[in-house]
Order: structure tokens, then C-alpha cells, then sequence
């Protein structure tokens, strides 16, 4: 299976494979895809720095990427301890009380952190020019399309630019902007989504710019890929499936919560962000629903609020209340694999569905 | 394009073409795909009998099915009148309220007709003893799998049963039943529907089952066609589509609203029925969003309370706030054209795209 895609990137086979970790990401660089980079989690640049620096060698010399998330309407900007300032003492009420009432216990001092920033203008332009002193092949951006200046500097140095779009005239502006690459997400997909569905939503954006699209959400299968190839998609990009690979470093807790999950086990909500994320549906995101739950936050404010509980849930070693965002797909994550073996997977599935197809001519 | 479900079936290509209209219906029967009509609007069961004796004709002897709904939980059951009294004065209220402020005019007395009765199980049954008497080949439920003794009979003419299921779990329990087609109804698809995509839902249903799935929901193109047999369903199972065709009877309001609606012009709600079906997002839909808009009622309830709203707003000729349920590939309804046209042009695209996707390997 080999697309036009495939000869733009210098990778084998059309599959891109976001994640937060760098071992995942170098694994499926090496398998023949395109490892993205989740750099949102940096607060301190220094740090994507020095991974960066790991995956130069880790990925053998084959492309990878990065991404960051600049929402296209800018959020609120200001240093930890003035945003922090903003959050409404109500809501911080109700996270602690919700805690309590879920059984998570407090974490020692020692082990708070801040919420993440990472999708702060000035925190996202930071990882852009650590990952342009890398020999980065794509930079995605999942909000929007990034500022016209980083495209400028992203081209100046032959990286290939992405943006993530849930809407066909979405992706039609990145376009406009300078976009190579749209990522058309649908609804089923984890982390932040729209509402149309990749059945619908890929041909659209396929039909709507000149670039090529990759299809996101609900992807995890080689027929799902074949899926996506016919709906005239250039390649995929996934993400939820990495969750459940043997290099993703996961609690048991959260690796239990991922393999028990259902395609119904998920929800669609503003709780982990403030911009609304598919999520594993647990205790806590159920929590958010009840009637004494406050209005969800505007980003950044609303991770700044639950960022302290999150660390609680994870630490808590309670499957029922991970805070997690995964898309429909967890529902095929039933068993802890090694990269490798998931691609190798994908790709004769995908091979084996592409001959079937043909038979039906 | 051809599936062993053809053969099943005796048409020349999978796609089932589901439509309240007989037009429609004969014309889809007649251009090489199984027309099935929805007989949930025949209150009256001798109509629905004159009906398929004019569809027993107009077919040409091609082959055609006819949905029912019978809930798999029990509605409640009653005369009009004693169901109507069930409906509380607040609930009529609103809707008057909202009537008024939205500008819909009141109807000639004349106008009047009582809610759908045909999702009690004793209209449904009425309607399934009706299409027995014909030379039906498929009977479909739309929600759950068909009672029992309902199935045994259908078998026992030789008919098939088909089943709609948005849950791996349900079409697995439809089959127990006695089901022998499973119509995998995706998130994106119009009237009533679940929340897993068609991109994950598909191949999960295909994996529990052991008998032909369609692919239900967001197909409206050859591509998509194409994109449902790569996830391994043995055909699709198409609604929204044929509102946009020159056999269906629209006022010029509904056609309007069609024509002009994205796909980001849906809304899931339970206003219609009460139960949750995708909806044209639109002044009405959206005023049961409002700060004072009640609770819906459980089916047949709601859609007794709404049923005389439903006539008003029709007959307005507003293209506002028509009440019509319709799936997110409402946006790809871009022009009016006959039945035959469009199942021509969704054959030659699943056609092309089986022979680019060959290409690939």
C-alpha cells in the first residue's frame, strides 16, 4: 500500500502515528510510517530540546514530526500564577469536593505540577523553534492553522506544515494560510474534535482543497485504512491506538482502563481543556454532568483547574476515573502490543482488504 | 460491483435504498437496488396495503422491502385520544409559545391528523401483517430486532428480517433473535441513531456477527459506498440521499432547506420521537435548546405533542424551521435528480474507486 504521500514524506506506508511519547514515535518512524511528536505536554521547551535530540538518533534517520496546538482564536496569555488567579474559587470547590466523593486521595506536595501550557501562543512558538533546530520533517498544529510567520519559517527550512480540521471550509482556509497537509478530524477521534463524522467529513475535505488529507478518528485497523484510501484520504493519522502499545509508558490503572473500554466508553466533552475532546467516559468525566458540575472553563483555565486533579485520578491507580482522551477506536485496543507489530498489522490487513476489494469488480 | 448479498437479495447491486415515499422506493427497486419503504407514517393499515399493491406493480417485479418500527422496549400503547391526554399542558404550551415567536402561522382545522402511531407495536403489527400479503422479500426493524413470532412468520414466507443496531452488543443480541441482516446505523445517519461512528461501528458489527451488515449512515457517494465495503459490509443502507430526489415529494421549503444545509447542519435530539435521532438543525430544533424548553417526553408521547407543530411548520413554507429528520450527508445533497441518475453515478464512483484502490498495492 503506497500513496503519493508516502514519496512526499520519504516514509513507506501512508500511516502517521501521533503521540505524547517519544518511544512510540520512534518505533513508528522506524516501522515505515511517520511518528508525530504530541508536544503540547513541554511547559519548559528545554525539555522537547532534549527529546528531540533522543529521536534524531532514535528513529535511525527516518522523518519525523511535531506537533503543537495553537488554537486559532487566541486564548488567554499570562504566566502560571496569573492565570492560575483566574480560575473562580467555586470551581475549585467543586473539583476538590468531586475528588473526595470519587475516593482519590491528595499526591504529597512534592509530586504537583502545573497544568498544561503548552497551548499558550507563546509556549507553542517556543516548541516551533526548538523543533526547527531539528531536522523535523512535518510540524502539525491540531487548532487551527498555525500563524502565517511559522509557516513562512517552517517552509524556509523544507519542513512540510499541517493542520488538523474538523470542518470542510476549515480546511479550506488552512489552505488559503499556507497549509501542505489537512488532517480532516472526525467526530470519533480523540483529543479535541468536531462533530462531523469521518464517513462524511474525509470526502468533503477531499472535495473542498488541492492538498492532501489524511483521515483521523476511528482509525486502528488496515480496513479502516482501505476506508479512508477509497474515501479519497491520502493516508491516516492515529493516535488512540499508540495508547495500547507496549512503548506507550502507562499506570496499570490506565493500561486496565484502555484494554476494558468499549466504542461506547467514551465522551465528548470541554472538561479536559476547555474546547470539547473526546475522552474515556469514567467516573470522573460523569462527575462533570451532575447538577452541582460548574460551566466548563475557557482555555487555558480549564486544565489549569483540573491539571492537579488529573495527576490525583492517574496516581489514584483507580481505572474508574483516568483522565483520559482517546477516541471511539479503544474499543479494538484489547491487548498490549509492540509498535511494530500493530503496523505490520495494519499494513497486511489494509494490503489483504485493497485485494478483496478489487475481487468485487 | 457486486456482493454475495446480491445474490441474497436478488438485485444487481448492494445498495438498499430506504424512503417513506413508494416513488422513491419503485425507482430504486428499478434501477438494480432493494427499495424499502418506511411504513411507520401509515396510521392506517388498509393504506399501507394500497400502497405495496401499487409498489407490487410499479417495481416491475424487482424485488423491495418495508421498515417498521417496533421499539424494542414497549412504548407505552392506547387510543390517540387517551395517549393525548398523557401529554402534559406545559409541554403544550411551550410548543404553542414557540410556534407563535418563530412566526408559523395555525392551520385550517381541516389540516389536522393525529402524531405517528406507527411506533406502537400494534400499528407496527398491523403493518407487518399487511406487507406479508404481498410479495415483499425483506422486512426491517429500526429499533431492535423484530419480536419473535414476527421473525418465525416472515420466515416462513421465505421473506428475510433485517435489523438496525448502532452497538456491536445489540446486532449481536438481533441475530440470537433470529435477524439475518444487520444494518450497522452509524452516528452520522438521520432519524433514530447512536453515538459510535459508521467508521467504528462497521467493522465492529461485521466482527460479532456472522451474517451480511450494512453499512448504515453519512453514504451518499460511491466512495463512501466503497469506503463501507473496505470495512467489510456486504452493502449500504441509504435514507437521507433519496430526499433529494426528484421522486420525493417536497414542499418547496423542505427542498430548500435541503439543498442549502451543510453537513454541520445536524443536530441529535430527542424532539422528534423521544428517542434520539439526527435532525436538520434549524429555529426549531434549536428553541428546544432554549433556557424554557421542557423536557421531552418518552415515545409515543413527544412525538403526539409535536405532531400538530410538525404539520404548522411545514405548511409554513418557512425554510427555518422544517421539522425533518435527515442524516450529516445532508451537506453532499447539492442538487435535485431523479432516483436513476443518482444510483447510476453511486455505482460508476464505487466502481472507479475499487479500481484506483487496486492501484495502490
Amino acid at each position: 500500500m503506497r500513496t503519493d504521500f508516502c514519496d512526499l514524506l520519504g516514509i513507506d506506508v501512508p500511516i502517521v502515528g501521533f503521540s505524547p511519547s517519544e518511544h512510540v514515535v520512534a518505533a513508528i518512524s522506524r516501522a515505515g510510517g511517520l511518528g508525530v511528536l504530541g508536544a503540547v505536554r513541554f511547559n519548559d521547551a528545554s525539555e522537547l530540546d532534549d527529546v528531540l535530540t533522543w529521536l534524531d538518533t532514535a528513529t535511525g534517520g527516518r522523518p519525523y514530526g511535531v506537533d503543537v496546538v495553537m488554537p486559532s482564536r487566541v486564548p488567554t496569555e499570562g504566566l502560571p500564577d496569573d492565570l492560575s488567579a483566574m480560575v473562580p474559587s467555586g470551581h475549585r470547590d467543586f473539583v476538590e469536593r468531586t475528588l473526595l466523593r470519587l475516593g482519590v486521595p491528595p499526591l504529597l506536595a512534592a509530586q504537583d505540577r502545573p497544568g498544561v501550557l503548552g497551548w499558550l501562543h507563546s509556549v507553542a512558538r517556543a516548541h516551533i523553534e526548538v523543533a526547527l533546530n531539528h531536522p523535523v520533517r512535518l510540524i502539525a498544529n491540531a487548532l487551527g492553522p498555525p500563524p502565517p510567520d511559522v509557516i513562512e519559517q517552517a517552509h524556509a527550512r523544507g519542513l512540510l506544515v499541517a493542520a488538523l480540521a474538523g470542518r470542510a471550509e476549515h480546511a479550506r482556509s488552512h489552505v488559503t494560510s499556507g497549509v501542505d497537509i489537512v488532517v480532516a478530524q472526525g467526530y470519533e477521534a480523540g483529543g479535541h474534535t468536531g462533530e462531523i463524522a469521518g464517513m462524511v467529513l474525509v470526502p468533503e475535505v477531499v472535495d473542498a482543497v488541492s492538498v492532501p488529507v489524511l483521515a483521523a478518528g476511528g482509525i486502528g485497523s488496515g480496513r479502516q485504512i482501505a476506508a479512508a484510501l477509497a474515501l479519497g484520504a491520502s493516508g491516516v493519522w492515529m493516535g488512540s491506538v499508540w495508547l495500547g502499545t507496549a512503548e506507550y509508558e502507562s499506570s496499570p490503572a490506565l493500561r486496565e482502563a484502555l484494554l476494558r473500554a468499549t466504542s461506547s466508553d467514551t465522551v465528548r466533552s470541554r472538561i479536559y481543556s476547555g474546547k470539547p475532546a473526546r475522552l474515556l467516559r469514567n467516573r470522573w468525566t460523569e462527575a462533570w454532568s451532575a447538577q452541582d458540575a460548574p460551566a466548563t472553563l475557557p482555555m487555558p483555565l480549564q486544565n489549569l483547574l483540573v491539571s492537579g486533579a488529573h495527576d490525583r485520578l492517574m496516581a489514584s491507580g483507580d481505572p474508574t476515573v483516568v483522565p483520559m482522551p482517546v477516541g471511539q477506536i479503544v474499543g479494538r485496543m484489547n491487548a498490549v502490543r509492540p509498535v511494530a507489530e500493530v503496523m505490520s498489522d495494519l499494513v497486511s490487513e489494509a494490503d489483504e482488504t485493497l485485494g478483496r476489494l478489487h475481487k468485487l469488480l
